[in-house]
């Protein structure tokens, strides 16, 4: 109920936010009515209240009269509570029995052993008693157990995260590092990621030289900026297999690492002249050539934290004036989160340094123990090929974002603890990669969320709009992001996250 | 206006409280509505608004639209803006004179000198400049230069206080260290205690021994618990000759820098066998007789936090089962104040330890750069001897308070930086020091009041009440307090500051 979430929001604000402190819900009779629909995603997850969904709880109490009776009076529970209980095991959240037996089904659930003769040292107490009688509440017990087993296995994906959950990793720097070979290997896994890029591929090839065009048509010039060890080269390649149309294209790698890799697979895998590789930064290159299509796949878990737009518009001279991008656009997206333990693992950070730094970094994270607040807003865009109508305009890719969230549950209070970013891209035409919860790529595991931090985290009141902005700005050498709760909920402000970039940036 | 402390109140929150954020106010033709009377001391400083008394105004913007026109053309303010201005230079604020010329008194208020020859290497346009002509403002700034020269001089006690004003000191542990001989020397320049301890002792002396009964009554035996360098044993001295009263006393000391200058003064003034000294922590003296009273100087900026209670409780066992102490009684006050100067200075304190300790510390300060919100309200309350009612009862010093404050102007709201603490104490019957503003011992310097940071400052919203609670709590080797906002106004709350005594208390 709201009073008890605000019992516990005053209780730990006097407990000054103790790691400590956590919770058991009590998971009455009657629950209350379901928060409106989210945007998907979550699963049996959508049965808990989100407010509760972020808070550090550990223990649920679920008492006998919340059970029904089914008609071999066994206890049962309502499919709400059942989803409710389903949830809160995905938490790892204890389920504590509670309350007189008030079902007796026709038959012990469990055969009773023969009751063991009291031993030698035993006191009378001890001999009175009758260990061997199942516990009056052993019905409910086997009950929950039963939900328990018939909760569905972990996909594949959801194992391969399962060791990620809410862990928080800083943001690839890309452009400053060369990444490690491991980090190609955990890329390269996805197959349903390249698989889009051969369908996005494709589709260009299609449009780019029309069937009857097939044998006349000159090859068509793939650019792939950023090749690494070429996953995405063999993706075209397979595409213009695929499409029977003519194709050669240039692989750019700046890491020499990934390069001498990218030269074996070429010779292992017979791409002969197909593709011609240019060791060298896509900032510096020059190939012979320019190109009906460039190809990248540079993003990151926000879209464009990883540089792609200053990389991609730097890339664009190597493109013919009506080439295009693979992908095209990609918008990135924030919504209001709770999320005590993601807030916690940041403070864990804290190394005596300014205390800030470590609340104005956004984390890569598998979100896990979080509530989503509210729908999630279309945060930044970016468009490719990006050339200003002014023709020598210089492009500006500052952005600033006002976003006004309307809560799930209006009559309800949440705590705010910061935001979870995704993204969406159009990689060519109706082809689409998404870690945005409505629209996820099914079974793509390739990028996990990002989180932006509050440092202090904002009690948004019940029935209020929560205002929030962002921006992305940068100087000649650096990109950063900019937030803060800025009104709105009753006044509810944080001061400016990240300002001038003073804690976290990525370097160019 | 509202609207003006609420941008302020946003811009800070948006900069992380950034100490270089000052503030320009604007004193406009039309001043707002005076705040409802504060409980005095303020002098012309209750002329502003206290929201902003304690935010760090830098400059106050006087446009010449606010002046009205004397009988001789001369501008000149009204009574209220000339209480602003007066305020405004107390608390050190540049003023700053702009609009249009709109006075044209009828002699300049300079005669003008004789305009100079333009220097050979000027240029057109220095020589069409007229440097010697006034300022078509200089009649303004006159008038606020004859403001400036009128405020009255500062006393010798502000004088003395001006080099302390809004520092932060840390409360003396009189219990676990010796003060210095310098500590000693600065409380004995404050007269005005020690006339009125006489006060107190003559008003007990002849309370005791009725004046018919002054020839044949035994000598009183006064003890003195703390004697210092003996200013109040002096002062029992004067007492007792200046009411012809017989009296005897003992003075306890446990610094034994102390006792050597109390036998010099003994010795030097002749106390002769009518006072005996004792060189022993009071906890473990062993007085010879019983005392008729029990005298001492034990208080502190928030009455009991030098443990005063505590000190008396184990003293009281050296006075006869109708004796008094003097002091009788003693009450600590809080209030909610605006002090962003003070915090800042809490902030500054900061090493690199755990962030809160500095702000869950209790400072002796003199305040002065601080708006008082709300009238204070009493706090904790020590009566002496301490006899519980049950006999062998132990006496039980924890205190806890409970306060909703009302914000001296209902319409407004304003940022607590934290509380002013202050006590006043009934020496003897009605014999009273106070350094309670409403009832300050008039030129009394000897204590400041005390602050209690609040480490995250609350926006005191608008027409709400402000719940507070402070607790005086203890074990068996310390004393300390804990503090915190627990709602009223919006759902502001804080954390329970120095909770479990773990960043401040006071050793016994």
């Amino acid at each position: 109920s709201g009073g008890g979430f605000a019992l516990w929001h005053a209780l730990r604000e006097l407990c000054g936010h103790h790691p400590r402190l956590c919770i058991a819900l009590e998971v009455s009779a009657e629950l209350p009515d379901a928060p409106a629909g989210g945007d998907g995603g979550g699963g049996a997850v959508e049965a808990l209240d989100p407010r509760w969904l972020g808070e550090p709880v550990r223990a649920a109490l679920l008492p006998t009269d919340a059970y029904l009776t089914n008609k071999h009076g066994y206890p049962t529970l309502s499919r709400r509570h059942q989803a409710v209980v389903s949830a809160l095991f995905t938490r790892d959240v204890q389920v504590v029995l509670h309350g007189d037996s008030l079902h007796t089904p026709p038959q012990p659930p469990l055969p009773a052993a023969p009751k063991p003769e009291p031993s030698a040292g035993s006191d009378g107490k001890d001999g009175q008693s009758a260990p061997s009688r199942p516990h009056p509440l052993e019905p409910y017990r086997e009950y929950i157990s039963y939900l328990y087993r018939k909760l569905p296995a972990p996909s594949e994906c959801e194992l391969a995260e399962s060791g990620y959950r809410d862990y928080l990793q800083s943001p690839l720097q890309p452009l400053a590092d060369n990444l490690e070979s491991a980090t190609y290997e955990t890329f390269e896994r996805d197959q349903i990621k390249y698989d889009t890029y051969q369908s996005a591929v494709e589709a260009f090839l299609r449009d780019k030289v029309p069937e009857e065009r097939v044998a006349s048509a000159p090859p068509v010039v793939l650019m792939m900026v950023g090749a690494g060890r070429g996953p995405i080269v063999a993706a075209c390649l397979r595409a213009a297999d695929a499409t029977g149309r003519r194709m050669r294209m240039y692989a750019i790698e700046k890491n020499p690492n990934a390069v001498v890799t990218l030269q074996r697979r070429a010779e292992a895998e017979g791409w002969g002249d197909r593709v011609t590789l240019i060791a060298s930064d896509m900032r510096h290159a020059a190939p012979p050539e320019q190109a009906d299509a460039l190809v990248s796949e540079l993003l990151g878990s926000f879209g464009d934290n990883e540089l792609s737009p200053e990389c991609l518009d730097g890339a664009q001279r190597f493109l013919k004036p009506d080439g295009v991008s693979i992908p095209q656009e990609y918008t990135s997206y924030v919504a209001p989160i709770s999320a005590a333990k993601l807030h916690a693992a940041c403070a864990a950070l804290q190394d005596g340094k300014d205390e800030r730094t470590h609340f104005e970094t956004p984390y890569v994270c598998k979100l896990h123990s979080v509530g989503l607040l509210a729908d999630s807003q279309p945060c930044f865009t970016f468009t490719h090929p990006n050339r200003p109508a002014g023709g020598d305009a210089l492009i500006d890719n500052r952005r600033h974002g006002r976003f006004v969230f309307a809560a799930r549950d209006p009559a309800a209070a949440a705590c705010v603890h910061g935001f979870a970013g995704y993204f969406t891209t159009r990689l060519y035409g109706d082809v689409t990669l998404s870690i945005h919860p409505p629209t996820h790529t099914p079974e793509m595991s390739s990028w996990f969320a990002i989180y932006f931090p509050l440092q202090h985290p904002v009690l948004w009141r019940a029935g209020e709009p929560l205002e929030c902005q962002f921006w992305r700005d940068g100087d000649a050498r650096r990109v950063w992001y900019e937030w803060a709760v800025t009104g709105g909920s009753g006044g509810a402000l944080t001061h400016i996250h990240n300002c001038g970039g003073r804690s976290y940036d990525v370097g160019l």
